[in-house]
């Protein structure tokens, strides 16, 4: 049988663009296939699952971001369906340097009322760890820098990834969708569309369209194709010959259970959030370090720069060692002799040019990858550009009603605003 | 010993860098390294070495060919060494449709006197071909069109490409520089700025510097590092995860001796240069036809699109009788018969986000890659961009004295201009 829409990834991505596929055309006949057992077992569910709305500073990622994460928002409250989101907050703790450099952006995100600026002092009275390091030479090794101001973001926090992916699952199904798990695709078929029926066909003068897959369990075919499949997207794509300007990188976090009374006041930081809890709290240095509220676990990552783009997956015990808890330690205090409970590791699908997603057709194919790192918290907006460019629409509608031209995330002729808030 | 400057890669890129390290640093110690017995023996010598002056609407691109072509004009014409420039012009012939979508473009350039625009009839005075193909099955099939207008780019022709990297080598010989021939690059060697002796360095809060090379035979130090390595580039760079946002694609050139009178009269095409030769001539479906004047042959090629990004280059004689072939034939009934007498390949290293190349800084290394196509062509800017980046400005200067900012083709924040002359 040939599906419709064939969907190859089960993530946030693929998930949302089926979920929006079916919203439009009930009708279609959407098949979502993944390597995995279930929805959202790769990098999904890999993920920090962080979400920040506001945060940006390209309007096309603040476009994104905002009406993604009020998507889920109403899917919470308005649904009643548990996301497992938590507004704790984005603590961005900054040098004077740091700041300085996105101080403009800082005021203007004040005023806009989605920003927080805290100075030094104020930090002190809630936050307990290591402000200053002058002097300290291990510190200067290790680029342990000073904390002069803290950032927070109001609209931010963490979701349920496993609980979203489920969530887009369950609505999929509802609408008639069909899922096919344990299923690995090896590679696109490429076909002429007018086929001619002579040997080494397509020739390069012939218009091609995309088939469908061959799979460890065969063959799928469909009429249309959406390829979101994460860290092995370019491994489809490259031998098309078509480039999705995205590279996966190893991700890991490092889990701890507070054991000390130290640490577990850490942990039930009060003053920033309602619930009493740490913000999910970003350091000069680029290491985070996320309260898991419902674990009652710390959760620790720092994104690496000199690292293969390689699908690979095997999270490594060493890198906490190495490069993490050196650094945690010198601001933290407390964490002395935190040692990792638990481990593991997915993928960023980067972009280097600009952070922002990839969203693109070719034929009757569209690709969906290179949120680097945001997936999730841009999800439903990809998932919307994608379905609405399967359709050959020019404009998507996001969730609140804004729209975005469908080739803003094209690759040829890319030119998006560089964000400039990083951390 | 250690080198000041390590070049991976003896083609147009590197040769070009290395030439203008040694031009501003004369006491530089230069060593380029490449895996072939000679310079510009890999996509270099296999290129169709087109050039093309003022035919770019992206005014970077147009300001990396103009100087590069100057400069190489200079070469030939004051300092009297022999780079086979011949200036037989670019021939783009286009439809009505295709002609409209650059119309504006055409006449701008009209007047800035680097374009003819030549209509059909008075194309058909001077060169003998099929214009028209209204019910001509076969030919709809095939995705030929008839010819409309012909685009003639004066400043246009090509280069001996060998000629023009033998003239780097000579100089870069002359100025002190060294080769080493016959060494393939394996991998870059990552090490800490600091070394601390720990293991596992560098760790990922060290800040690193490319401290030089693994080949097969044997390691060559660096004090600064320049990678040129065309189609092998981003397999260098992927596992230190830098995305140099390039693909090598394997492209072909099948030749041909005329044998017939008609095949020898329009190898000798008269009215359109002094030569009185074809010009370097494109056809509305992207084949393009080149005469050689000096071999006697006609140069046949062809970008396909659906071809997988690789290193690959092996010629393939089927591609010629299956995709070039049939069109051209279209197009020039008197090619009739014309098998292939000599053919190879080489490598476009691809840059699918706008088709300018490639140039970044990222510690004491410099990338130079991602020409898409035009490497020779805008080969010595590209080079004077390397040397002046590796020397940490933030200008280059190009030849005529113009001025370019070192940042401008940076992977991250890129925001080009769109080139809209492509055929």
């Amino acid at each position: 049988m040939e599906a419709d829409v064939l969907v190859v990834g089960a993530g946030i991505l693929g998930l949302a663009t089926a979920y929006h596929v079916l919203s439009r055309d009930p009708e279609a006949n959407v098949l979502v296939v993944d390597r995995m057992g279930d929805v959202g077992q790769g990098a999904t569910a890999k993920s920090a699952a962080g979400f920040r709305a506001g945060l940006f500073t390209s309007s096309t990622n603040r476009l994104l971001s905002d009406t993604s994460v009020d998507f889920y928002l109403h899917i919470q409250r308005e649904e009643g369906y548990d996301l497992g989101m938590e507004l704790v907050g984005y603590l961005i703790l900054r040098t004077k340097e740091q700041f300085e450099e996105i101080a403009d952006v800082a005021h203007a995100l004040e005023k806009r009322g989605t920003l927080k600026i805290y100075r030094k002092a104020e930090l002190k009275k809630m936050l307990e760890m290591n402000y200053e390091f002058d002097g300290d030479e291990e510190a200067e090794i290790l680029g342990v820098k000073n904390v002069d101001y803290g950032l927070f973001g109001v609209k931010c926090g963490y979701i349920d990834a496993d609980k979203l992916a489920y969530y887009y699952r369950d609505r999929i199904k509802e609408m008639g969708g069909n899922f096919q798990f344990n299923t690995k695709v090896e590679r696109i078929i490429v076909e002429p569309e007018i086929k001619l029926g002579i040997p080494r066909e397509p020739r390069a003068w012939q218009k091609v369209r995309f088939a469908g897959v061959e799979t460890n369990k065969g063959t799928l075919k469909a009429e249309k194709l959406v390829i979101a499949a994460g860290g092995w997207t370019h491994l489809l794509l490259d031998p098309l010959g078509i480039d999705c300007i995205s590279k996966p990188k190893k991700r890991q976090i490092f889990t701890f259970r507070p054991r000390t009374e130290a640490q577990k006041a850490l942990l039930n930081t009060k003053g920033f959030n309602d619930e009493g809890i740490l913000p999910f709290t970003f350091l000069p240095t680029g290491h985070y370090i996320r309260a898991d509220r419902r674990d009652g676990t710390f959760w620790f990552g720092f994104s690496d720069e000199i690292r293969p783009f390689s699908p690979d997956e095997e999270p490594e015990e060493n890198y906490y060692y190495d490069n993490i808890y050196p650094i945690m330690v010198k601001y933290f205090p407390q964490l002395e002799g935190a040692r990792v409970d638990n481990m593991w590791a997915g993928l960023y699908m980067l972009n280097s040019v600009d952070h922002n997603p990839v969203v693109f057709r070719r034929s009757n194919m569209v690709v969906a990858t290179g949120a680097s790192g945001s997936g999730i918290l841009k999800g439903d907006a990809i998932g919307r550009i994608a379905a609405a460019l399967l359709y050959g629409e020019t404009y998507a509608d996001l969730y609140g009603g804004e729209k975005i031209p469908t080739n803003k995330l094209e690759v040829v002729g890319r030119s998006l605003e560089t964000e400039s808030f990083v951390f």
